[in-house]
């Protein structure tokens, strides 16, 4: 059901200083780097393995990304797994009472089925399921 | 050079609470689970893809883990990433001037060769290398 890690999101203040990381001092390469206007955040794909370490960096000071980042400071923010089946998955989900975010799943900015796991349910950390393409 | 993410370690006060979500709800499979004297800690093994969620939770209240826990609550605690070779990524660490908490590869229980990173240069994610087998 579940396939892999797909990606672990760390929030960071400049993409810049995240990649002086990430990249130049470990070695990953960045596949993709963009900008998503609806969630005002650059973002930045470094694959490692089948998963990747996301960089998502807020553009403006006010959104809930700006706000986590000024809150708790750079760090992780989210993990995101992938599952072949994302409506069995949340179905199953409920029916352990695992209290969710998204209801039904959503589609992100490239029409891939993602839904999120609200923390109080996983022990603490924000799980975002997509659905394998 | 790395190769793939070996686990996300997820520190929890207990593991039949966080097992009732990664395994019961989620689905994911327990391959291990043991307790590690050296660290106080029980720790058990669910492997997704190439990867793995370990789950940490200390059987005494005074050690770093059961530290960490009372001050941030439970969550994720690091990310172990594999490299091929982990001499070679300590030295190219420290020719970007990154901190690191090991300066020398120690082994794990299972005599694998690990160090950690300081969060202080990885953005603020505590990440442990572990050399390949």
């Amino acid at each position: 059901m579940i396939t892999r890690i797909h990606h672990i999101a760390l929030v960071t203040p400049s993409l810049d200083e995240a990649t002086g990381f990430w990249a130049e001092a470990l070695g990953l390469t960045v596949s993709q780097q963009h900008r998503e206007e609806e969630q005002q955040v650059d973002v930045a794909f470094l694959p490692v393995g089948q998963s990747n370490i996301e960089l998502i960096s807020p553009f403006v000071e006010d959104n809930g990304v700006a706000k986590y980042l000024q809150k708790r400071g750079p760090g992780i923010h989210h993990l995101c797994l992938e599952v072949d089946n994302i409506e069995e998955a949340l179905q199953r989900l409920r029916a352990h009472n695992v209290p969710l975010i998204d209801e039904q799943p959503r589609l992100n900015s490239e029409g891939r089925k993602m839904a999120f796991i609200h923390p109080k349910g996983t022990g603490g950390v924000l799980v975002e399921l997509y659905e394998s393409e």
